[in-house]
């Protein structure tokens, strides 16, 4: 039945490719939904009483991956991670490529799981305290390391959504990884771009252009002995922000447990920054890390070989504005803060 | 200032490339929002007392640009167009393309446009005759024709918001035009995929699909002898469809009266169909039609020999799902229908 690129109701996800675009899209069909389930448009659930995250509701997730500490009682726990009870992707199964018509497939192999921050229902990400934010960058660093090991996996990301306006469906603090089998466009461009950098300058561009904000200051958020926070020159969203580790390194899963609990402290503070100025606003961030360099595929050592020219980075989006038919229609965006204006913003609230 | 790539409040708007993702941004400075100004989260003004697109209060809105019929009253027009009270990009001034930096700037020379569709207020665009669909749509020729007199413009694009949640800051029905001086990523790409299928088939990547799609019959949504609706295999959102003529035709404003006006027919149908599967969604369409072939730049004459590969469509997009971190840190997306789910319940509904 795919080979003529029709759906058959097989419960799987698919990621399919748009031959004009060149965007792969997962179509999940276990989140199935019809026209009925769009229209009691649910905002995130805030019922503390009916919270599958809260400690002492573990029978109310999947079996748990990995809690921390490794050794504590069932429900003693200070971080979880869970398997996403509604997965885009699926860790069971073969990854296979079909073509389907004109288009192609591949069957929806990944792994979808979810970070439980903390045990406590109401805490908001910035206000925990560092060392409780120390240990989910540590989670996001162990998870990793551990999918890194199927080598069906070309990427791994980290993210965070915060606030229903932001796509996050339960209030309770938590992020999210995903795994998928190809590696997704934003990074291959990400890579490209600084591949093509490097054999020109035999210089990082992440690093150049790090040096340059570092300069003019005028982006500039928040920068300690370690980390730098600025607003992009080209920021797609009001207020957006890219946090980078001060020092050229490629692979957030090579940093130790000390510099982990530093991001920690400067997270920290760029997000109290942003709830602050914005009055505690929806927002997103995600990881972008170096390609896993395990995959067995020779397209996957190619881009190992990239990996050095890599610099990984933090991405945080507040969701103050909406993407509409311009930005659809284009792939431009318009945004109506200049970073310039934002980042003074940012630097000069009163926490 | 702007070689060091500062911000020195000069009241126009920017576009501004991001050098890693390659990606263009316009920084709306006139529009320039301050942290207070995202608090009060403005839905749609519904007050028809207030608002400036309706008959009678032409004084609200710049000067008309055009009016139908032309020679009608002041307050007695059927379709209106006037500039964007606060533009994105804007008519007056030179083009320049600047360093800034490590970054590149192009001034925000373009125009923002907006088509007042009907003079009552609370009319929904589906829910007009379909003779004023038509003159709408008219319109949408007229406009790309003249905007198209102006060289320094790469592209127009014609898009609708409609409802809050698809960005639309206004309830009175409209639509909007905007002229860039940059090619837009998507149209780029769009002419790169149909350019590479071109040279190797000698066939337009669009009729092809097109073929497939009639054939499998499982993501039509509706066709007539001119027009056909399907959702694609790889749509982003779930009930997106994709509206094109059924004879190869690279420009949407070669089209006459009478087509027009079959068109009217069509969009109407699948609109309504639309409304009434998801409940009168919030929803966006946008018109990819050849890029202006006028431009005097040399690029603008290699796009120009393209055009031939090209197909005018009408993309449609119901906004039911958020876009969140996962999407903005890979490229990819996730739809939770299956869009054979989708066109099956878009077809079978009770009109």
């Amino acid at each position: 039945m795919w080979k003529t690129g029709t759906y058959d109701g097989d419960p799987r996800s698919q990621l399919r490719h748009d031959p004009v675009q060149k965007r792969w899209v997962i179509v999940a069909s276990e989140r199935g939904r019809r026209p009925v389930d769009f229209r009691q448009s649910a905002p995130s659930s805030g019922a503390e009483r009916d919270c599958p995250f809260c400690a002492g509701r573990e029978g109310l997730t999947p079996p748990t991956i990995s809690q921390y500490p490794f050794n504590a009682a069932p429900n003693d726990w200070r971080v979880r991670v869970v398997p996403n009870k509604f997965p885009a992707l699926r860790v069971e199964g073969e990854l296979e490529r079909t073509p389907a018509g004109p288009y192609d497939m591949v069957s929806g192999v990944g792994a979808h799981e979810v970070v439980i921050e903390t045990p406590s229902h109401g805490a908001k990400f910035a206000d925990l305290p560092v060392e409780q934010i120390a240990l989910v960058l540590k989670v996001y660093r162990d998870r990793l390391l551990d999918l890194r090991k199927d080598t069906r996996f070309r990427y791994i990301l980290v993210f965070k959504n915060s606030g229903s306006a932001a796509g996050a469906s339960l209030e309770h603090s938590h992020s999210q990884i995903m795994a998928t089998p190809i590696t997704p466009r934003t990074v291959a461009m990400e890579l490209a771009s600084a591949q093509e950098h490097f054999h020109l300058k035999e210089r990082c561009i992440f690093c150049d252009l790090l040096a340059f904000e570092h300069q003019s200051g005028d982006r500039m958020v928040w920068m300690d002995q370690f980390f730098a926070t600025y607003c992009p020159y080209a920021s797609r969203f009001p207020f957006e922000m890219q946090l980078y580790p001060r020092t050229h390194a490629h692979d957030y899963s090579l940093l130790d447990d000390d510099m982990l609990l530093k991001l920690a402290h400067h997270l920290k503070e760029v997000l109290r920054r942003m709830n602050r100025a914005l009055d505690n606003p929806p927002y997103n961030f995600l990881l972008h890390t170096a390609p896993s360099t395990l995959s067995k595929s020779p397209r996957a050592r190619w881009w190992e070989t990239l990996a050095a020219d890599w610099h990984w980075h933090l991405e945080i989006l507040p969701r103050l504005t909406n993407v509409a038919g311009f930005e659809w229609g284009t792939g431009f965006y318009i945004n109506p803060t200049a970073p310039e204006v934002a980042a003074r913003y940012l630097r000069q609230v009163d926490l």
